[in-house]
């Protein structure tokens, strides 16, 4: 059986990515059809430039004034971490060998606040990261949001649908976000700095040992700048990527033994969004996210998540997923079981 | 892993096609857009009707006389065989209790006694089908080609692409087509008569036994009215769908026992096409596919092919097929396995 999942990784790069590793770039809006046919259906992203050159916000966001004063009386969700590493596994406080899947403190805070913690950002005390993913851009980011376009005109009519929900992201190189996979199309424009993507296509997803992690979540004390990281109560759990991408060059040769599927099978597609331009994410596709300013820059991004079809390629993923990949050293359990069970406040997080 | 394939089969059916075995019918042409996003993408058929009312074949081919006049000194391709059934699974003549993939005598007749011998057609002497899957209504029809569009217009718009063939196929209610699936997107447009379908998505492969058959062709003895059939040489063996979905009511319990997987499973999605409506059949869709007319009225249809795209779905499609779905009583051969052998004069014919 694992030869075959191993055809199968090689089998669509062959026949529909390619095997360049490098994302197909457009240097226009697509039509909707053209976006349809050429990379909806076949689930395959694409970079598209001069697609939102009208967009106020490519010139007005690069001044932090100009945020501050659009935005100074707006509240807002800033995503507290202790290293910036935003929904990542982390070794439990109380048991370190063990990792939990941990959530950032949420504080709620004045936009011009919640920047300075932006950029005071240290990765060895606190990294601030503004997010929410609710379509937070269209709620809580009401005074900007005339910056740029409601939805991707394009994008809107060939999935004939408006976007579910618009987020903002504001953050700088010490944030990133760990690999995860969602259940929407994307549409990602970067309006200042730059995104790094490292994007798997689902037929993967043995190369990313998903696995049920006890959800935790920090808390942030700003009067000592301390956090701690506690486990949810009651006990829930989160089937999450356990790989991590760029591990510590001390902690490589363990990785890579660990999680050999990632490191020995074919590389990630790799790619740089500029400011300006858009990433067309494909539903269901595995994505770590970077990124990165000129000095002290900040990062700024709006994705649009618009519904996916659950149709022939989500059945084929899931009964993919449903399949082990045997291993004598990594047994695995897959996503779609662990969902199924119920987590009781008992349950043994060790497994 | 039989489950889970069992499971496959129930969820492409409760995301996406319904499991209600009806086919969904659109009044008039989609948009390109709409027929990407709803039918390709998707992978799933439907019915257009209202959208080929302005071909004058509509009304000029139920007159046979029409045909031979405008055909009279045409050549065109007959396929003959002794029951009917085409490209079917037929017992070897040398050993009747193996089986092969039987090609029907193509005999180039001039259209007016080509039709003289669909019209006296016996299911149990000489059943006549014009037909050949060859671009033959550009080629050999080229008479009659201005009766219909060259394409189907939102549909060529949606693909980006003209058909790669196209095909003509007269004949009556003692003709029909064996299971098989097509590589290529199949608009399927009725002009006289009914055509009846049973279709079954690519998930369902395992569902058909694909298995190798050693090739042979009928010769038909115009003098005598006799049939011979025998295997091509050198030997060459055809991967083909080993389950009849009509058997004798005699033979009805044995081909149960042989092919449970079918005929215990999901029932088919059945249709049936009438004049001057347009079946889109996805590529990779098993179909079997039968005829009938009022009182001695012919079947005539014009069917599209073009390319399909080999992607991610398609990569699946061959990783599901790769798998066995094991059971003790029929071991099975994974059709692209069989493909791969290099099968030389010599071979077993009963592998």
């Amino acid at each position: 059986m694992n030869e075959k999942i191993e055809e199968l990784w090689r089998e669509v790069r062959e026949l529909s990515l390619g095997s360049k590793r490098s994302i197909e770039r457009l240097e226009s809006a697509p039509t909707p059809l053209q976006f349809h046919r050429n990379f909806i259906t076949p689930n395959k992203p694409c970079i598209i430039s001069n697609s939102i050159s009208h967009w106020p916000s490519l010139s007005l966001w690069s001044h932090p004034s100009y945020l501050t004063q659009s935005l100074s009386s707006t509240t807002v969700s800033l995503h507290l971490t202790p290293t910036g590493s935003a929904d990542s596994l982390t070794p439990l406080p109380s048991s370190p060998s063990s990792l939990c899947f941990a959530s950032a403190h949420v504080q709620n805070l004045p936009f011009p606040e919640a920047l300075r913690l932006i950029n005071s950002s240290n990765p060895s005390q606190c990294v601030a990261y503004a997010q929410q993913q609710n379509d937070c851009f269209r709620s809580e980011y009401d005074s900007i949001v005339k910056d740029c376009d409601q939805h991707i005109a394009w994008a809107t009519e060939a999935f004939g649908l408006e976007p579910e929900a618009v987020n903002l992201w504001i953050g700088n190189k010490h944030s990133s976000t760990w690999f995860h996979k969602d259940h929407y199309e994307n549409l990602y424009a970067v309006v200042t700095g730059q995104k790094h993507f490292l994007l798997f296509p689902p037929t993967d997803v043995h190369r990313f040992y998903i696995r049920n992690y006890p959800a935790a979540t920090y808390k942030y004390y700003m009067e000592t700048g301390e956090f701690d990281l506690e486990l949810d109560k009651p006990t829930r759990y989160v089937p999450w990527c356990s790989v991590n991408p760029f591990p510590s060059p001390e902690n490589l040769e363990d990785e890579i033994s660990k999680f050999p599927l990632y490191f020995n099978g074919p590389p990630p597609f790799e790619c740089t969004v500029k400011a300006g331009e858009i990433l067309y994410l494909p539903s269901m596709w595995f994505h770590h996210v970077r990124q990165s300013g000129d000095d002290g820059e900040l990062t700024i991004a709006v994705n649009y998540w618009y519904d996916m079809q659950f149709d022939i390629k989500y059945a084929y993923f899931n009964f993919l997923q449903s399949i082990d990949y045997r291993s004598p050293t990594s047994p695995m359990m897959p996503e779609k079981l662990c969902e199924e069970i119920d987590f009781g406040p008992d349950d043994d997080e060790t497994r």
